[in-house]
């Protein structure tokens, strides 16, 4: 696996490949690896000739009042497991290269807010224009045909997926599926931050969201009544509810009957970390 | 001159001549084309082997009470003046090419406000994010490694060389030389407004512009008394002043003394138009 440490490096590197008509898939990631990220390297492999991953934790879409500085940063055994991997390229961007006049004094790439004022983003201002505006340079210097995106946060795939369109960026984006703990905790690099306890304790956000699924592929319709239900539960479970929505998957709107694709998406803290989850249900 | 009347067009010829090496240059217009434009247009061909003209005439940089439906469409005679000038490709998006779910419903590529709220962008808020974000798509259609962008619309020129940079993007932005009429009126689709009356007064923008600049070159610094003589004498012309600034070439921030690149910028409504010039002035 080759490192490329700065921006002109990888456009030289990745620029002749191209030329060579070689497909490069992209996978971008804030490290801290686990099998989610893997999982989304092996499809990245299944796409194209040559893979790409990069890691860098983007101040951007941090709000104020969160872990970027806490965030966990483990590049040493990242780098091995990219390895292991087959790993192609590692891309390390540093903030430098990224937001050369620093990040308040950058262009900024934003999805329009219907699609990124809700779930996640209602909690987290910023966050989304944060995620695209890191997206789109890294796209840009990449130029890959393909990127992959996993759908635990599946909101930021649809967000990317709005960008790319919405700009014609000429790159396919690639939803990975969800890779999960034993008890069904989804991998989350933010797991790290959970005691032992408190981890058997947040497979009960997966337990509940299952349930509702059950519950609305059994032609329960009475979504808003599945919610305040869900979020007494998580609630009487110890979590502190962010949301718990049924919306459609196409705009993120809240579902009403006769919609047929649906995501029952939650965010929830559990002690110090905001656990997110969700699952797709699709009505015939 | 081939046409490419639609974005998989586009992407799919220039991607093949890419493949092959050719250097592609591009040169977005909003047509109604003069001399100003087919001198960008000569530049592009000594740039590159492949020249591509856009035409668009972009609803997103217009404000409410401007003048997008009026503005001249005349492609029939461009389209004579590129084929005649030897240009490779006309590409013509239409309306929804660019913005398939409507220009309210749309990404968008934003500069940071200290470029984009000053000169031109004070009395067009929005404007230069229009700009940006229809260069940014087009950008990603034609993938271009060379784009031109006339002088005239300074500030123009710089807010896209300020995105391609914050977004790394991997294109050369040249500016291309002001065109003027014999009178020194700089060349601009919206002369077409004025009556010819009017056309020997617009001279007069130009006239101002250079005496300013002449008393800079002899050593005055007080900038805010010759702004305030300059914009006098726009008055008494009959000139309606959006703005007349003294400006650094480089953040377009108030020049003050000892500052060595300035820009003479300003803009007049003179009749219906409003008519724009500026001119670069370098000290030693």
């Amino acid at each position: 696996m080759q490192i490329l440490n700065n921006k002109t490096d990888a456009q030289q590197q990745l620029r002749a490949l191209k030329q060579q008509g070689k497909r490069i898939a992209f996978v971008p990631t804030m490290g801290n690896l686990h099998e989610g990220h893997l999982t989304l390297v092996h499809q990245a492999k299944q796409q194209a000739d040559i893979v790409v991953v990069s890691i860098y934790v983007n101040p951007l879409q941090f709000g104020p009042n969160e872990d970027y500085s806490a965030y966990p940063r483990t590049l040493e055994k990242d780098s091995q497991q990219l390895t292991n991997e087959g790993v192609d390229f590692l891309f390390l961007p540093t903030n430098e290269t990224i937001y050369p006049r620093g990040k308040e004094h950058h262009t900024t790439v934003k999805v329009i807010d219907s699609l990124t004022n809700k779930l996640c983003g209602a909690s987290r201002p910023g966050h989304f224009t944060g995620v695209t505006t890191v997206v789109n340079i890294l796209f840009n210097i990449i130029q890959p045909n393909v990127a992959i995106f996993g759908k635990k946060d599946f909101q930021q795939l649809m967000v990317i997926r709005r960008m790319t369109e919405d700009l014609s960026l000429p790159i396919e984006i690639v939803g990975g599926d969800i890779m999960r703990e034993k008890n069904g905790l989804a991998m989350s690099s933010r797991n790290g931050y959970l005691s032992s306890t408190e981890k058997d304790k947040a497979a009960h956000l997966r337990a509940i969201i299952i349930a509702t699924q059950k519950q609305i592929e059994a032609g329960d319709t009475n979504f808003s009544g599945l919610i305040r239900h869900a979020k007494q539960q998580l609630e009487n479970d110890g979590f502190k509810v962010d949301y718990f929505s049924i919306v459609r998957t196409d705009d993120l709107e809240p579902a009403i009957k006769n919609d047929k694709q649906l995501l029952i998406a939650a965010a929830a803290w559990l002690g110090k970390p905001r656990l997110i989850d969700n699952q797709e249900v699709f009505l015939k």
